[in-house]
């Protein structure tokens, strides 16, 4: 009989490739997130996120290796179904006023996947007995939950007023 | 010059439609997740979201009839592919210890992409002066982030345990 709980391990090791696929994308995507603003806050965030994105990428690099596995990723169906959302709004809302609103909505359903996927992994990791992957999974998360709370305060001070001013 | 804020108008009425199409998706995926899940407080909690889930649909109808638009879906990239991994987890973790991990870990991808729509739709509201609007969808966020807890409370009490008892 195996001591260690392999299947949990599995789950955790398939869901490790998951976010960092997702990671990857993600990093591709901010760029053209950041170009597209209009606002210099909101263009501002999406580059810290990004700088942010490649340390959260090295973290993931430092849980695999934990774990003794090689850094690989995975296909992620949701990352690309809400990324593909984010290009839409690019492509409808282009020059309107709205396209900063559409931008943080777009960039708040990345972050939210992402917060969902680091508690889950973070939870795992304790339960797996992964203390330092733990900790570097909650540290990812903790950043994860700050960008989604900075986004949310320049939608509420400057993009939703930008977007009615402009048709006032 | 038109006195209301058009553009924010209809990024609100998309992203409407958005989550109109995602709640119908999701309320055809529960009963799927209830029956796949091995935990008893897991299928209870999977068969009260759903009953919830038809109450956050009609409380959407409410909202399209207060801004005089027909109920209407538009297809969501992003819910189709946190389902589509939710399947894959039923399909791959069967009969394993480490299922329900899986099925908590797929409903709270889905719970975040909702929290995150409803955050922006609410905020929308406010700004576009749909105080009813607001308070509906404000209902239904709190629904989201409480089942979102309570699903984080199964995953640390019931399910990590069982997925790590059954490999020992």
């Amino acid at each position: 009989m195996a001591k260690e709980p392999k299947q949990l391990d599995e789950l955790f090791h398939d869901t490790l490739k998951d976010i960092y696929y997702a990671e990857k994308k993600i990093l591709s995507a901010l760029p053209k997130m950041a170009k597209a603003a209009q606002n210099d806050d909101l263009t501002a965030a999406f580059e810290k996120h990004q700088a942010e994105t490649e340390d959260q990428i090295s973290r993931l690099e430092q849980v695999f290796e934990l774990i003794d596995q090689k850094p690989q990723g995975k296909k992620c169906a949701a990352i690309e179904g809400i990324l593909e959302e984010g290009q839409e709004i690019i492509k409808e809302y282009k020059s309107s006023p709205a396209l900063d609103a559409g931008l943080v909505s777009a960039a708040q359903a990345v972050e939210h996947y992402e917060i969902a996927r680091y508690g889950t992994l973070r939870t795992w990791a304790e339960e797996l007995g992964l203390k330092d992957a733990a900790k570097l999974l909650q540290e990812t998360l903790d950043e994860e939950e700050a960008t989604d709370q900075a986004l949310t305060q320049i939608a509420e001070s400057v993009v939703n007023q930008e977007a009615q001013s402009a048709a006032a």
